[in-house]
Order: structure tokens, then sequence, then C-alpha cells
């Protein structure tokens, strides 16, 4: 039967479902012309938006649950790349036709979501065509508080957490159908973890900070143009995840680590003094958190050890 | 040569092109993981967005420069309808690939309606895939002050600004070539006119509001029932613009002035002690605005002296 709509809006996104994000501020949510929020005091706002198309940045048969896990979680960790915490997300949902046996797995599965990190569905647009969600969400930073990827000083520490380079082994074994059940390379590529808490706890003590969604390399090629520094990576220092480690070579893990997308860890420096600080801020969220260079003056990116085959992920650089 | 992403957003969209609406509150604008603004004090945040698809949402052919005004506009019409002050906007952009002869228009048309109308661009993405534009707008409203759909009562006049229905003639005579110069119904379809600044003047006068995009009936139909009242509508009293009074029949301009979208025209409700500030708010603006019908008891949009043929436009009606 044919679903209008409004009756996809109110089934799907407007239902009960979400419920349990109605998150704090939300005046006026899905329904108006707009949505009206509150900001908490003393806050600036933080706004990213992201785009998911089917076939470019996900395979074209990846089940509905992972798609809005995926289309939620990058955003999540935009915010996380700011210390700001995530309030509000808007949908924007084009799709071919309203198919309610995708439509229900994957509002289903962003519900979920978007209940473990407190955000509310406030708005969204549904339209037809080739399947596209674009997300964007809204949180708060302390005014002046944000991290910015400007902010690099010679001499500081170049960290990442947990372990880059398993997500494109996860995409990379999924795409050789050697896929076998709990495999945490799958997961990392399935179900990316965005690092918010982690980030929020970074306030004050990092000088610079950018989520790692193109690749480590690419990505911290971004603090460096930003900040107007140069980055030294020592490769020896590479946190490689035990699955990475299996690799035949040692080669194949480092440019897994350095160039492979899809992680969504937190790259960042920071001032020696914060040192101590970052490690207690790892401990007390059981996540890696691994010193993997120096800034240092100049400009670029540089590996110590190794020398990486390619960089990060450009979406029209391979098109006239 | 190939365009990338970066040089992309760097030529088209962070170039001084958007210079003249580097609106108020930016902290951070495009290139960063998020953008970072500030609140006017005192004021609540108004969110809305709305993407365009080739094909579905403006005709395959459109100029860029008519795609880059309609995304815009549609969103500032929002803002309109809720009687905030537009500030602030993304853009996810996906294209078949990176073709500047389609950008440098798009941009520039981009760039002057946010001049116009004091918004800044604050961030985006760009992707590979199907022309798809989305735009989330951000603005304020005062608190508790925001235009809703839900406040019409019994005994509200009904009012629409401007000439409803003039777009979807303009559009008519698009697809049937029976095009001249500077026809007013072509340019009510092509560059509608978001009504921002009467939406502000509305403030304190309407006890409801909602912007046209769907149809004058259609739309009307989503005040009845948030509200939770009928709503009357007096056909005799539609404004006909000048060129649907020269229609081969009067009901071919009821039809097209009830059910015909795309005007971005404001419909709302207002008590009668506001009608005199009503008047004399149409003067100021130079725009035309007329008392329609009345809100009553019950549920519905109720026309009188005419049956109007169709309800307004569905993404998802015509698909199983």
């Amino acid at each position: 039967m044919a679903l209008s709509e409004f009756q996809l809006i109110h089934r799907y996104f407007e239902s009960s479902r979400f419920a349990a994000a109605t998150g704090a501020g939300v005046i006026v949510g899905v329904g108006d012309d707009a949505a009206v929020l509150r900001m908490p005091p003393e806050s600036d706002l933080a706004v990213s938006i992201d785009t998911l198309v089917r076939g470019v940045h996900f395979p074209a048969d990846m089940a509905p649950a992972d798609i809005a896990w995926r289309s939620l979680a990058v955003n999540l960790s935009d915010m996380a790349a700011m210390g700001a915490q995530p309030l509000w997300f808007t949908l924007a949902l084009t799709m071919d036709r309203a198919d309610e046996s995708w439509l229900e797995p994957f509002s289903r599965t962003l519900a979920e979501i978007a209940a473990r990190f407190g955000v509310a569905l406030v708005g969204g647009d549904t339209t037809r065509g080739p399947l596209t969600i674009s997300i964007e969400i809204h949180g708060a930073v302390p005014r002046s508080g944000a991290l910015l990827r400007s902010g690099a000083h010679p001499g500081d520490g170049l960290y990442v957490t947990g372990w880059p380079g398993l997500a494109a082994l996860g995409l990379r074994r999924l795409g050789s159908g050697e896929v076998v059940s709990d495999d945490p390379a799958v997961a990392a590529f399935l179900r990316p973890e965005p690092r918010v808490a982690f980030g929020i706890g970074l306030r004050g003590l990092a000088s610079a900070a950018i989520d790692v969604s193109d690749g480590l390399l690419a990505d911290a090629g971004h603090i460096a143009e930003r900040s107007a520094v140069a980055l030294e990576i020592d490769v020896a220092r590479l946190p490689l995840a035990a699955a990475l480690q299996g690799l035949e070579t040692r080669e194949d893990a480092w440019s897994l680590c350095l160039s492979g997308g899809d992680d969504y860890e937190l790259c960042f420096t920071a001032p020696a003094q914060s040192a101590g600080a970052i490690a207690r801020l790892a401990q007390r969220h059981a996540l890696p958190c691994t010193r993997i260079g120096t800034v240092s003056a100049g400009e670029g990116v540089h590996c110590h050890g190794f020398e990486p085959p390619r960089a990060g992920f450009d979406h029209f650089g391979g098109l006239a």
C-alpha cells in the first residue's frame, strides 16, 4: 500500500520510538515549519552536516540498521572533535520509494543510537530520489571553548584514540567475503563508536582536534594546515589492533592505520602539561589513547620509519 | 582538470564570494569539524532543513542560478513562517561531478541571495551522486515568540500574502514552452521571494502561520490539523494575480490559487484586533495581504463557492 510522506514521517520518525531522546531544550520538535530550540546558558552552538550516499559512502547492500548507525555516528563524531555536547539533529532522507521493510530497521536503530547519545530528532525532510541521508547535528560548547583544528603549537604532542585502520580492514573483509562472526574489524566499520564523552573530556587539555573519517594522514593534514605547523608521526608508535598485527606484512598494517578511513577516532594535539590528564581521561573511558608523534615548525605531515603509499579519500579526486 | 573536494569548497564556497554575508555571531565558519555560532541574547534557535532533488523538486533543465535561488529561498521561507530572523545556513551538495560551469553560476547566485537576506554560509558537505541540494537554515526567534501552526482559534481571520497560484502558472508555462520575457508568473516560480521581513512583522499579531509550498489548501490544512480547528475559505475573496484573471476560466484560476505549490507566500491566522496592524504591515512592505476566510470550530479546510479538484503535492503519494 502506498504510504504518504506524512504517514511515513508520523509512523517512523514522529512516533514514540524517538521519545526516549526528546532532549533538553526542545521547545518545538518535528511538525512545524521549523524546530524551536533553547541553548544551554553561556554556550555556543556547534553545527555540522554530513551526507551519506549509497554506493559512495557505504556499500550498496549495507543493512538499513547499519546505515542508520553510521549516519548519526559520523555526525556525533564531528561533535566529539569539537568537544561539543550533542543535543539535537535533523534528518533529510531521500529514497526511491517508501519501503517499509527498509524504514522499520532504519528508524529503529536511528532511535537506538539517538537515545544512547541523548540527542533528539527535531526535524527533517523526506524526498523521493536515490538513497541519500543528510544529518545535521547541533551541540553546545562552552563559549570560546570549542576544540578547533587551528590551535596546534610546535612542541605539542600528537595523539590518536582507539585503533585506526581497523575499520578499513573490516571494509576490506566485507568486500572479499571473508567475514567471521564477531570480527572486531567488521564491527569497527559497521558500528563506529563516536568519542563524544572523550571529546568533552579533552576541553581545556587539547590544543587542536579532528575526527578521523578520511584516514589518519589526511585528517592530521587538516590540523597541520589550519594550525600552520608540521606534524611528525613516529610510525613505530602507531597503535596496531590485534587484527592489524596479524596481517601478513607490517607495511600493510601501517598503510591501513595511516590511510584507512571510517574510523571516527579522534586525532588531537596537546601541550606537554596535558599528558598526565590525558592518560587519566583515557583510563577513565577505557579507551586507548596513544601519543604517535610531535608538532613541529613547518608544514605537512611527515611519517618517520615508513612511507605510506597513498593519501586519504576525496570524493571528487577521481573525476574529471 | 579534476577539481578536488577541497579545491571545490575553497573556490566556490569558502571564497570572498560569500564575504558580504558573514553575519553576526559566526565564531567559526566553514573549515572545521563544525561551525561555532553565538545566538543573540534572549532568543531561541529556529532550525529547518529542505532538500531539493533534480527532476522531483525542480525541472531537470533548470538553470543553476535558479536552483541556487530556490534552494535558499525555500528555507528562508520556513524562517518567515516562524517569524524568525534567519542568520546562518549549511549546504549539503551532492553532484555527479565537479562541473565548474554549473558551480560558478550556482555559487554566485547563492551568495547573492545570502547577502540580500543577511545569512552566512557556515558549513556544508560535498558528495558525489545525483544532483541533490540540502540546505539547513538557522534563525533566531524571541523566547516563546515563534509563530507556530498550532495557535489558530475560532473567530480568527485567515490571511494569505501575495498572489498564490502565480508560481504554478509559471511552471505550467515553462512546461508548455509559452514563455515571454518578464512574465511575472515565470518569475514567481523561478525566483520566489521569501516573506522574511513580513513574517518578523507578524510576531505578536498572527496566531498561527505556515508558508505555502505545497499549495494553499494543503498547507492551510496543516494549520487546521495542528490547531484542531476548521478553516473556512471564501473562494470569492481569493487574490487573483492579473495573469490568473486572464485565464480562460475562473475555475482554472481558483484551482491554481488553491492547489498550486511553490509560491512561498505566508498563510496565517490572526485575531480580529490584529486586523488594523496587519493592514499597516502590508502597506509598509508593499505586499498584498488578503483576508480569505475565517477560523471556526471543527476540522479540515472548507472552500465556499467552489470545489477544488485536487489536494497538494506529496512526494511519496504516487508510489507503491
